[in-house]
């Protein structure tokens, strides 16, 4: 929306070449939470502690790197939500790829380049300073808000469940709202109401004791390469559907309302397939290539190795396999499903170990009529008048929403200003500048609207606004 | 043998213990191909001509490291051989594994260890002192004998071809005698017949344009992987037996004769499983693991590649194959009919890129009734009485055998002494001392063995001899 759209009751927000002085400030803090030292981390939670100074913000340390905690409870009776995000970043990758130093945050145009412009910096930037609008201009916020960023989404929080647990009282809310997990695509708003689950396993397929030359032992030994290729090709069925025993349980039937809904987002297969590369798309029989991505459940080989381009019987041949779950798939039951279907294969002369990672994280949803969605479509309707807001799926896993459901017992939302397509974990990572007053007034909208509305939840109010 | 059961029309060959520090000498020049320094491989090569003084022994310069040559042929009437051997060594690999320095022989009991001592160094210079030991003693050598030692055998010879089709008419022969390829085993003296022809190739399968995230595009592409482990999967049945068209095309039938003479040797499956270690032997049905491993082709997948332990679909998988061929099997024929065979099967939405390696090598064998193999035959029996001489097969692939037979239109024989447990191409490579003694003494009898009798070859006289 243009600034003169803004009504009487809007907030005035900080033009964005004067907050970027101060993001670029942010950015410039390399918090690479898989190198970083940890003073490096700390001076990032320390600047972001530093913004949240009207709602006691603090660094709290936890076994690896700090948290920032924040609170604003001061709007009795209305609801409390948690804002979530992080303050590291992925690591540069080459240098040489960047057309401009990671850290040194660069306007181009349109865009500002940087690690972790948009990833998660930028949009918890945006957060940042709309709360700060409101307490300048209305002394308070409209709602009680806990603020918690972490610093290693980048390699899995390790040690954000523990902190979560052991102060689930301290956290507990309404809400959550994550200013992490970029919209889906730059042509339209978008509001994910799922994500899907993760599983992953090893396969390792040992045989002789060490490699042994193809010639003066072939034709004695069984190959482990040979045996991997055979249960690596037995998981899918010809028509690309999982060929596991098992792996569907829990997984309804997708509806003739929701394949409906599906059809009517609009989606180019040809434009997807350039985009990607691939001669042509494929996937399970029986869906079009966007229901398979939002609403089927996956079995991806993700690496295969094995000896080489050299004459010789490998000892040892590893798969890697991860499975994205949707529905009530249960993690545990789809690898003990995959383990029994990889051990019931006739795989003579070689032994097959499988290792099943910890960890799996269940599909997460929230219903299409939460009043949540309903609040945050509608903030994004203001902002984005006569755009159609789209309820996507993020095909991708985000453990911090299962954990928050599971510890907490509350929902979450995404209300993230980056988009998928920002150069996430790449070089030259960016942030379109319009997100950032997009953003700030959207969130404004948001908090309002909660405000009002999250309460009447048990009425179901809201579902009328939900497309 | 002991030295005191010479007979009288032995030679006198100087003992072990004065011959070591020569040899020490020679093991002691690091002519590692791989690596080493054209100047280092000159040292090796000229300490080599200088010991075939006698013959005019001299350094030849080719595209790569030089060739020794040396030629003795003033026996008229005799017949005339090609003594073949290699002056370089294999690198050594990690230093922590060797007992004692790898360019520093060392004499450790019965054994003397160092880099190149048994491959291919020790059988070489026990050549040179048989030469040297006729000359001194007999004023020359019983039959005419041209010499070729070339420096780049462990990197796949690739000058020698060009070489010896350079030299031919120089290197015209009745028979070339290796003195590389170790004999099978410590428990009896064995001369081999035949070794496996060599094909290969790769298969790269390739997906999207890059590596994609395995959630955010999990469903809408074929698996590279996947499509992979699909071919290599297919290249053999069930039972073990390759499963393509056309790669059993010119493999004769296992003869009840030919079975019932490798049901004769000597093999322990139970034992020879447990120096490989895997759990169970396996191949193809049909066959002893020993008519296997001597007699059928086989197809082994010497590598895959692809991906890692991380959630993408990767873009590309390798899978590396090499086939031993047997019989009349033509090597460009077989990786024709595999390349028909993977181009044949469906793998939807990927491109699947053959690449066939060029100087794929036929099988190689000689006639158990040759009169070489007689003449080894009785010169093995005389150094070893009592001991039954095994005509066994190197199933790996020697490609000089096929070239010399080729380009010289000279059949080859082994006559190493080398065993192939002393740890060829590792570390802590040895040769047992008393073979130094034994095999002067064989190559002292094949050669007047062979002055008597490779003219008589046409007669077939010899045959009788062969067991």
């Amino acid at each position: 929306m243009k600034e003169s759209e803004q009504t009487m009751d809007d907030l005035e927000l900080i033009p964005t070449d004067q907050l970027l002085p101060e993001l670029a400030e942010y950015v410039g803090i390399p918090s690479v939470s898989r190198s970083a030292t940890i003073e490096t981390m700390r001076e990032a939670a320390g600047w972001l502690a530093n913004q949240l100074s009207f709602a006691d913000g603090r660094m709290v340390e936890t076994d690896g790197f700090p948290v920032v905690r924040a609170d604003w409870l001061q709007a009795p009776g209305a609801p409390t939500v948690l804002v979530y995000g992080h303050y590291d970043v992925q690591p540069t990758g080459s240098l040489d790829e960047w057309e401009t130093p990671p850290f040194e945050m660069t306007v181009d145009g349109d865009i500002a380049r940087g690690r972790g412009v948009t990833d998660d910096k930028g949009p918890v930037f945006i957060v940042l300073k709309v709360a700060q609008a409101f307490m300048a201009q209305r002394g308070g916020l409209p709602l009680n808000v806990k603020f918690l960023f972490e610093g290693e989404e980048e390699i899995g929080s390790p040690n954000l469940p523990q902190y979560v647990k052991d102060h689930a009282e301290e956290l507990a809310v309404d809400l959550v709202i994550s200013a992490d997990g970029a919209q889906w695509r730059p042509t339209e708003p978008s509001l994910s109401i799922a994500s899907k689950g993760l599983a992953t396993l090893s396969i390792a397929v040992t045989g002789p004791t060490g490699d042994l030359h193809s010639g003066r032992f072939g034709g004695t030994v069984a190959n482990p390469v040979h045996a991997l290729s055979t249960i690596l090709a037995s998981l899918h069925d010809e028509s690309g559907r999982v060929a596991v025993d098992g792996f569907y349980d829990g997984v309804a039937e997708l509806s003739p309302e929701r394949r409906a809904e599906i059809d009517a987002v609009r989606f180019d297969d040809e434009e997807y397939r350039e985009s990607v590369g691939s001669p042509e798309l494929f996937g399970e029989a029986g869906y079009s290539t966007l229901q398979r991505l939002w609403e089927r459940p996956t079995l991806e080989i993700n690496g295969v190795e094995g000896g080489g381009k050299y004459t010789v019987i490998p000892h040892i041949a590893t798969g890697h396999v991860s499975c994205r779950l949707v529905g009530l798939q249960d993690p545990a039951k789809v690898l003990a499903a995959i383990t029994k279907h990889v051990e019931s294969l006739n795989t003579p002369g070689v032994t097959v170990n499988i290792t099943t990672d910890k960890g799996g994280v269940p599909a997460y949803r929230i219903d299409a009529g939460h009043p949540a969605i309903a609040a945050a479509t509608a903030a994004l309707n203001y902002v984005y008048p006569g755009e159609e807001v789209l309820l996507a799926v993020i095909a991708g896993t985000l453990p911090p929403t299962t954990m928050f459901e599971k510890v907490l017992g509350a929902k979450t939302i995404f209300f993230s200003f980056s988009i998928a397509d920002e150069k996430l974990h790449a070089p030259n990572e960016f942030l379109r500048l319009r997100r950032i007053q997009e953003g700030m007034r959207a969130w404004e909208k948001l908090w309002i609207l909660l405000a009002a509305g999250l309460e009447t939840s048990a009425q179901g109010a809201s579902n009328g606004e939900v497309k």
